[in-house]
């Protein structure tokens, strides 16, 4: 049982957050805690795609903890009216969910026989890559280190050129097939052309298999936010081999997607928009299960996306824009008033643009200790990650072949040199840090 | 003006914060700001009684900034509504606080011309020292380094032994003058004998002069605890010299208090309370102009008792304890859950015993840096105090001969030699601490 609120005392009430925990390899007393800090979606989905903490349990002898982020899963503050409005959602914030984290480890310490003394790890992908960052600088007294992975604690106003994330996308698509980048940054405007005629909206609508068609034009701009946020997804997954993170995907799937973009200059508007349809459907109807698209979803239901933009809409304010030259998108500048008054429409609150970098430190982050940053080349996510060694104890892993937290999955036949070398170093300073600690509790 | 709620974004009102800035001395650009990260009071009061920071500016080339602290003097969120209820003071906490001064720092580096690569260095003592360190740990992208005067961060529940505190006020005591604690410690079943009855009552009542004559045993209770505040005051302003801080006091004021108090075991009730009258008068009558004294305020209007009590039955959970053999007082332990029932009558609020510890490190605060903990010999707070060096950067000074931040007061012909080290020591840590926050500019 949690505080709802641990920065205010006028609320008192408590919620139940979900935990699953792994102890069959632990070595009791003192073993070490593997603590996955769950970020914005169903904490066994989380469980389930993180691999490597159970491929490393029984050789660091580490019982696993997989907390659930408030708001998230079944770990709702006030059950189903969680999210029904401003005043339930009030909670809903990356303190809190750090605070819980914090309390959950200090119970476990002080009820679990053997965990005691216990030196305690944060492990975490994408926004629980960021938490686990945040957590070893705001908490020291409670982990001894993080591996934050994929993590873009740096996506902030001020901290990173907004242009740096579809960038990335752009380069992962150009580097994938003949033309691939170019016939996608065409494609924004053979579906406006095309799009001008009912007949030609009708077409477009059964090309793509679409599951509601297009009416109007109004409609337009959604189905290209789709496709736009359907590249981005297969930047973020494009894996070395077969896997189910956002969607069932094939092997290199941009390589597989690319292979329908490889047309000449010389193609019709419709011609283009075949092959994206095409492309499209390697990322929808991989396993051929789907019988239309769906416009209004494009990943998986694990994660909780109505939470994620409230977040966004509070703290976790992240700039974003492209130009149409150095990324393969329409131009679209970063306007942070526009999106104020959207959150301020959809959830009654305003965004604070400067709070996460100041408390959380933006690039003012030396003076903390025992994070690694592992990040994937091919992860437009980087862009906003810490991609340098800042001291001898917050480090930077790149691993260039990597997508969004390769490192974090199971180990695979397929897996690129890269990411087993960033394995096997995160191991490593696993190891110095349970030293470390070891060290402190006998002094 | 600053957000009510750093931590929630439903409550989306502002408030005024007052600061105080001084920069006659100040080189700009760069030059180094001293903050002084104000604490449970008027910030003009804690300005004046901060010489230090005066004495020092010109040979750092530094601005002064005095912050006071929310709920506190001017600075109240909801003006005269501020302590009307619980729902009003819900955002009284050092949390908040402590977000007021990063995003005051903030602003100022925005906006004010020179200082935007200026280091910072918290500076405060007692709760305000505590801030000071809590500030360094949890935004060490805002300020450089703290000297955390007379702060007791570990006067909470299982860090520190709860009889520790009194004991030091009893030793004080013990060695100003000939059997003063234990005349003291025979005082109180004296008190009990004499109030017996209502002539004892009234004698009692006119030989401390005191504004409303107890009119029956149950006030007694209030005057015994209105007295122990009396010396735990002595004890924390036993200064070498004349000074007004909770009290215009003579010089060594214990030594003059104890005066009073050296009489034999065989004196009788009567002339050992004659004794203790005499003495509460060096306290509450040296300056000769109270015509009465009141036993509802032991100490200067300047502190704002009700928002600490507050502070005290949310977060600041502050165990203390007496047995009556190695301190001067009644013996009563510490009750927790009497204490809880007490706020929850007062404030409608329960305090969370541990949430201090979780969200500030307690005993566990090695991984930080750069913060100076110095304590008073004669300080009861030094109890609660770091009284030994962590490591090379978290360092404690010790002025054996020192009350409650006697460091942080101007100087004085009568300082002893322990305390202008101290403050010699404190200001080469600050020349380093602006060193390196140079070189982390130029790099």
């Amino acid at each position: 049982m949690f505080q709802i609120d641990h920065f205010g005392f006028l609320e008192d009430g408590t919620f139940k957050q979900r935990y699953l925990v792994a102890d069959k390899h632990w070595h009791k007393p003192g073993g070490p805690i593997l603590f996955y800090t769950g970020n914005e979606g169903d904490i066994t989905w989380f469980c389930n795609n993180t691999g490597f903490m159970w491929e490393i349990a029984e050789e660091l002898g580490a019982m696993l903890v997989f907390a659930e982020h408030r708001y998230y899963g079944e770990s709702l503050p006030f059950g189903p009216d969680s999210y029904s409005d401003s005043k339930h959602l009030n909670y809903l914030t990356s303190e809190q969910a750090l605070a819980d984290f914090a309390v959950l480890i200090q119970d476990m310490k002080r009820t679990l026989p053997g965990a005691q003394h216990s030196p305690v790890i944060a492990i975490g992908g994408s926004y629980g890559g960021m938490l686990s960052a945040w957590f070893r600088m705001k908490y020291p007294n409670i982990v001894v280190g993080a591996l934050a992975a994929s993590a873009p604690i740096w996506q902030f106003p001020g901290m990173v050129p907004c242009g740096d994330f579809y960038k990335i996308v752009t380069q992962d698509f150009a580097k994938s097939g003949y033309n691939c980048d170019t016939n996608i940054r065409k494609s924004w405007k053979a579906i406006e052309n095309v799009s001008s005629t009912a007949s030609g909206l009708q077409w477009l609508s059964d090309e793509f298999s679409l599951c509601s068609p297009l009416k109007n034009m109004n409609e337009v701009t959604g189905f290209k936010n789709w496709l736009q946020e359907t590249w981005v997804n297969l930047a973020m997954v494009d894996y070395p081999y077969e896997a189910n993170f956002l969607q069932p995907l094939p092997p290199w799937p941009i390589q597989a997607v690319c292979k329908h973009l490889g047309l000449d200059s010389t193609v019709s508007d419709h011609q283009l928009l075949h092959g994206v349809a095409q492309a499209a459907k390697v990322y929808y109807n991989y396993t051929g299960s789907s019988s239309c698209l769906n416009t209004s979803q494009t990943a998986t239901g694990s994660l909780g996306l109505l939470g994620w933009y409230y977040q966004a809409c509070t703290e976790m304010v992240m700039p974003m824009c492209t130009d149409g030259v150095q990324d393969m998108f329409e131009p679209e500048e970063w306007n942070f008033q526009a999106f104020s008054d959207g959150c301020n429409f959809m959830f009654g609150v305003r965004p604070r643009a400067d709070w996460a970098g100041t408390v959380y430190g933006g690039k003012d982050i030396a003076s903390h200790s025992n994070i690694i940053f592992s990040n994937g080349g091919l992860d437009p996510w980087s862009a906003g990650g810490v991609t340098y060694n800042i001291s001898s104890s917050l480090v930077s892993i790149v691993i260039p072949d990597g997508a969004h937290h390769l490192d974090l999955r199971y180990s695979n036949a397929h897996d690129p040199a890269s990411v087993r070398a960033a394995r096997e170093l995160e191991v490593k300073y696993f190891r110095d840090w349970i030293k470390q600690a070891a060290r402190a509790v006998s002094a």
